[in-house]
């Protein structure tokens, strides 16, 4: 960590024993609880600690105590180190745990957040970030009350592929940038599956898949929109589909000019970036994936694969995790904060209403962050 | 050919004497007037006669006399098969001349071809068929008057890897469709060229290169839209675009529930057509160039390039003169017709009316042919 007193000091934080320890060159890695032994959080996210610098499994936090207790016992944590979510507010009391790590459904982001920074955490939050721009809000408020940082699981600004590709459109190298395509989606199998019950995950594809399509469209760009047009196509009569939308397809305007076409979908397989610019452009496929992304430039097609330079982690997540850590220690605001986290947000709703008024929803600078 | 007698007498026609020549197995194949001698008529058509069957180039139309009568000499065509725009009307004269290729202009398609089937000849018509609807109309009317056929040259319908993707998309092969995204633009450099000029052309990008993104989303899913939302994005400081626009995106709603997503710009290079389902994808990139053109299959990605078998012609253009020219003794309508041209130029109304407006605009079964 490039960490000097004079930063300590500006950032006038309030550091727990164990940040404080970093700070003060102790090797001590801050410590997480991982809020939700799902897929992601035990099959993803606590696999990367062994790749990471600066932070380390401290807690984790389920409703299945058997479960809990199997992981706790796995990676050596102390039963004290084990939370139901009836009893996660006591892990204020818990010095081994500086962040907390949010991987329930999107319903619950905005609850186990505010919880989580009145407990005096550091919070990492799954994308979306939650499901309203209000719970966003509420979320920013809560943090920064607590004099804590939040941060928004957007993996992308870690990963080699993506960083490469925001460094080449950044350096001219597309030329002008006139249009960016982002399609994500797959085929969403399992009709009991938590992202298809609108209580939990808020919406549908857009919700899930459609973060990512919005998230490049800004990312590659560099540009908040302005406006966005979108259509979206659902077969209610599939039951997957009783409660949340399949596919939204929308079109996002920059200041520039440049337009940004968006897809999510439940019922296809698609993972690709594409941004182009009058002298050239630069593609990603698969573009957002745990691994195994790829990259090229040309003129006209793809020309030449790019072999993208290191990211700054041995992995997308190991290099998250360690930025927020370093982040929380440093007092600097993590890449991807609570307030990217809502202007993602703002453009969600507006993307549903124009969606169901078949109009365009014009983003105003008051809608934006 | 494959034309019996039963079918003849069945057609009713007034046939040509060249074109009862072929039909009695005489081998003289129909002749051609190419109007104009542009890049297209005269670079990319006339050499393609070598490759045709049933087609020979039998006269040439032109405003510049010197060019027409060096084409005319180096294809062994008499003097008075060479026409002025002004003296064109005497081709009705010439026994030579079965079918009129209108090479034109887009704003000069309607009359061209409402004069060439006066004249009493078959039309074959550039796309886009022409700048309106009403346009498109009085040019059916006139053919359907002069009992002549009216083709246009939709010749991505002749290539054989989009035969085969719509081949591919008409067995099932990617299961339910779901989404097609069809993308074509170049980069119009030349700020003289009569594409920019709406006087001549109709409009931008959707008038040339859009009709490709349009046409493959309705080949590739094989339906007709039922409502379209577009956003055009244009830098009218730009000196090329102070007439016609520079980019439209826009996406189709078609009844079974799939979205087509398309795009035409002049400010990019851009050639691509994917068509995804739930079982599969089927992508073609470049989709519609004149030659060089690539498709692959797969379930999430390009994982399998296919090749194509081969197409009706030895190449798409001679397979589509040859069309025509069979379809003309044969009394069929061609599988590309008049009436095909007036279905994209109703959307090509709504994409600019919607794009103008700000909203969807549905295609009520009155706005289709």
């Amino acid at each position: 960590m490039d960490l000097g007193r004079r930063e300590l000091v500006l950032g006038g934080l309030a550091l727990t024993a164990a940040s404080r320890a970093v700070a003060q060159g102790r090797s001590r890695p801050l410590g997480y609880a991982i809020v939700g032994l799902g897929y992601y959080g035990l099959g993803v996210i606590i696999p990367q600690f062994k790749n990471c610098e600066h932070s380390r499994l401290a807690a984790v936090v389920s409703g299945d105590p058997a479960k809990a207790k199997k992981v706790a016992a796995e990676h050596g944590l102390p039963a004290r180190s084990i939370y139901s979510y009836a009893n996660f507010d006591t892990i204020r009391d818990n010095p081994d745990v500086d962040i907390v790590y949010v991987c329930l459904p999107n319903g619950l982001h905005a609850e186990y957040t505010i919880r989580a920074a009145r407990a005096g955490k550091h919070v990492l939050c799954e994308k979306p970030m939650a499901v309203s721009v209000a719970e966003c809000e509420a979320m920013i408020g809560a943090c920064k009350r607590a004099n804590r940082k939040l941060m928004i699981g957007y993996r992308c600004h870690f990963e080699p592929n993506n960083l490469e590709a925001m460094r080449i459109a950044r350096s001219g190298g597309v030329g002008r940038i006139r249009y960016v395509r982002s399609e994500h989606g797959f085929v969403q199998g399992d009709p009991s599956a938590w992202r298809l019950k609108r209580a939990l995950s808020g919406g549908g594809s857009l919700m899930d898949m459609g973060i990512y399509s919005l998230q490049a469209a800004r990312y590659m760009t560099g540009e908040e929109p302005i406006a966005v047009t979108a259509r979206e196509s659902t077969d209610r009569k599939d039951p997957r589909f009783k409660e949340v939308e399949d596919m939204i397809d929308w079109t996002l305007e920059f200041p520039s000019g440049a337009l940004g076409g968006c897809l999510s979908m439940y019922s296809a397989n698609q993972n690709r970036i594409l941004l182009m610019g009058d002298k050239g452009r630069v593609e990603l496929e698969p573009a957002t994936r745990y691994d195994g992304n790829r990259i090229w430039t040309g003129k006209d097609g793809r020309e030449q694969e790019v072999t993208p330079p290191p990211g700054p982690g041995k992995t997308q997540f190991a290099a998250q995790l360690d930025h927020l850590s370093t982040c929380a220690v440093s007092g600097r605001e993590p890449i991807v904060s609570g307030e990217e986290g809502l202007r993602d947000m703002r453009i969600v709703e507006a993307i549903y209403r124009s969606a169901r008024e078949g109009r365009t929803i014009r983003l105003t600078s008051g809608q934006r962050a």
